[in-house]
């Protein structure tokens, strides 16, 4: 086996820094201020293995190749961007899914960053079959079980002699940490990703870790970007799509950056079954809402993660919608208020501007009675009955804006309809990244 | 009569500039590099007055109110925002006009600037009758013949006292001129915003005037913020409304600055009849492209020239989407790449980004297959067939991004759908002013 060219050294420190223009520029922006205080410890999944390699494709000096293993009846589960312009990888996976070719041997998903295979027309597919076909042979994995997730640049050719030169190298050093696959996936984001928990099923510990990347382009509509979820426990191919779906539409499907949404979002699931739980097959499986809720912590951890890194942000605003008719409406007022780039840049200015979010409430257009409009921020009532309360002191408030957290709830009527979704505050980082940034 | 506390000289110089603490700030902003070189020569219409006046409710040393009065027998039309939050003299106007009230009689429209009268509740529509009860008294016009428009802030209640002591002026001296007009209603404009037309109708030259104003929260559902159409034609009410919704789709509402839909959206037409025309009464009438063309190129001028005042802009993006199923999908299309912030930071840096066009494109989910879209940026081609164009040269793209003028074409299938949209970029400059004015 050769030696790769330039393997950098793994460890636990914090590495997303000096490396290669892009991160160049990052360091000017530097790490969100509201990254985690350091990456979390997560164990390694049984029947899962992870190998990182760089490219040298668009990165110098830092891996952009992830590839996650898993042994035979492993279960796999996926939800893409129901973008027009889905990219070639995404169109890979959905096909490969829907034939439930990967969900019972020894299977694959290989990633790279930096090049986003998107709207590159037949190239991109024939980008996939290469990659696919190369890492099969090498791997003596059958093509049609490995899955393909791409991100970065979007209308560019992908190089794909530059990801098989690294394939022998992947398969031979599969000792990756989680830390070292998150940093693996980043492009744009300031900080690794990682969330993991634990749960009891059947009397037997299982274990789930995730990791996620992103930052900009985020406003998922089916998942957003590039997550990953690993567990060893044993659930059917149909339940573990089942809590996935569930699971994400209270997390990543509940975040937005700046309303865009990207060519290639995607998130996996992969259940190894080593655990050796006793298989959840159904929802009432008295196991099945166990193993949900670890899986929605760590894919709402994730999200979360994803909001605080949204490019150029200082600020994550959590946004509670009660009272409407059902969770459609409510989520739809949610992300019109989220998605608003003058509540977006009240809040950066600290501003407890209460006008611009009833503006963004009345746009969504559900056909609420103004009258009876609600607003708090940061608990403390603003408007009530349709007007500002009487005799508003907005001291509290403006002592509120002043942090890190911004809480917004709106009542918009009687209904049981709830949603909350988060989003982050525009600043001028977000213009400064994304007016010199080809991404 | 007694003499007003405060009433500045008029004159033609262009006074958007030294006036009070908002306007202190936008002196840092400076008047847009998009502004024309001065405001347009404008002709009064016949059988229309216009007076302005200084409430000093919110600026300092500039007028705030303007008073546009007609003769008997002129005919009015209005669209109105159909945000669920719609302030209050959107509903007042929507009453009087759905009444049929005001199209027979000598009216009025007053408008003020500083404060939106929105999301105040009852207080909001007893302010709206004090308001229009005062001048009815005052002027002698019949109450519900009496229009009303409020843009400013959102959310705090209207002094009516204020506005009501400044009625007397404006009746006693309604010589202003078009130009004083358009400055009356300013609030973040950086310029003043008025266009005129003339066409033959019956052998009689009849002449439109048109002024609006707004430089953000521009994302007309119905109409843009304040815009008022007027012209000495006569026509019936019903040919006169079907010609203001019909030249709207095609000017203020194919328009965005940020995708944030105002409360107060509201655009006037009115029509006195002094021309003597023979009256326009259906669509067949020979003259009826005619006028329709006139007052369309008033508002579609109009229009643009509010993308060319949105907050921040140094560039005004066209975009054209060709080949669509229908307009109604083409304009879709046009929206979402007009409102992407990647797409409009992209613009911003100069940088001719096609891949986040084609995302925005992807994300407006109408359904069109990727492997037919074209990209094409200032003329040239940039993908083909749902790629990249081969051996692109992107020197002479990247001169046009340079510029001031940027147009994005993209045909996304052989239908026969089109839609013309305008937006501009996304810069540092319209974080700079949200993020500390409470609008």
């Amino acid at each position: 086996m050769s030696v790769p060219k330039y393997r950098p050294k793994r460890s636990n420190n914090i590495q997303v820094r000096p490396f290669g223009a892009l991160f160049q520029r990052r360091v000017c922006m530097s790490i969100s201020p509201l990254a985690p205080d350091s990456f979390p410890d997560m164990p390694p999944i049984g029947g899962l293995s992870l190998a990182t390699a760089a490219s040298g494709m668009k990165y110098q000096g830092r891996d952009d190749m992830l590839l996650m293993r898993s042994i035979a009846d492993s279960h796999f589960a996926g939800l893409f961007t129901q973008s027009d312009t889905a990219a070639a990888p995404v169109q890979w996976c959905q096909d490969r899914l829907a034939q439930a070719l990967c969900q019972s041997r020894p299977a694959a998903i290989l990633t790279n960053a930096g090049n986003a295979n998107a709207f590159t027309g037949s190239k991109g597919h024939l980008a996939t079959m290469a990659t696919a076909d190369a890492l099969a042979k090498a791997g003596h994995i059958d093509k049609d079980a490995i899955l393909l997730a791409s991100t970065g640049v979007i209308g560019e050719p992908l190089d794909t002699d530059c990801l098989a030169a690294q394939i022998p190298h992947l398969l031979a050093d599969d000792k990756a940490s989680w830390h070292d696959a998150a940093k693996a996936i980043m492009t744009t984001d300031t900080f690794a990703k990682g969330a993991t928990s634990t749960c009891q099923l059947d009397g037997k510990q299982v274990t789930i870790c995730g990791i996620a990347k992103g930052s900009g382009m985020i406003a998922p509509d089916m998942a957003t970007m590039l997550g990953y979820i690993a567990t060893d426990a044993a659930i059917s191919p149909d339940m573990l799509l089942h809590i996935l779906r569930r699971a994400n539409a209270q997390s990543f499907n509940a975040i937005t950056v700046d309303s865009d949404t990207s060519t290639n979002d995607s998130v996996f699931a992969i259940a190894t079954g080593v655990a050796g739980n006793d298989e959840i097959t159904s929802e009432a499986h008295t196991d099945f809402n166990h193993l949900y809720h670890a899986i929605k912590t760590v894919m709402l951890d994730l999200a979360k993660q994803i909001v605080r890194d949204g490019e150029g942000t200082q600020k994550l605003i959590t946004i509670d919608i009660l009272g409407a008719d059902n969770d459609s409406d409510a989520y739809k007022i949610g992300m019109s208020v989220a998605n608003s780039p003058l509540v977006k840049t009240a809040v950066a200015g600290c501003d407890a501007n209460w006008g611009r979010i009833v503006m963004a409430v009345g746009k969504a257009g559900i056909g609420i009675d103004q009258n009876v409009i609600g607003v708090r921020i940061g608990g403390f009532d603003v408007a009530l009955a349709g007007q500002r309360v009487e005799n508003f002191d907005e001291t509290p408030v403006a002592t509120h804006m002043q942090g890190q957290n911004i809480d917004i709830a709106v009542s918009v009527g009687t209904g049981s309809g709830t949603a909350r979704v988060y989003t982050c505050d525009l600043t001028h980082g977000y213009i400064s990244i994304n007016a010199d940034y080809r991404s």
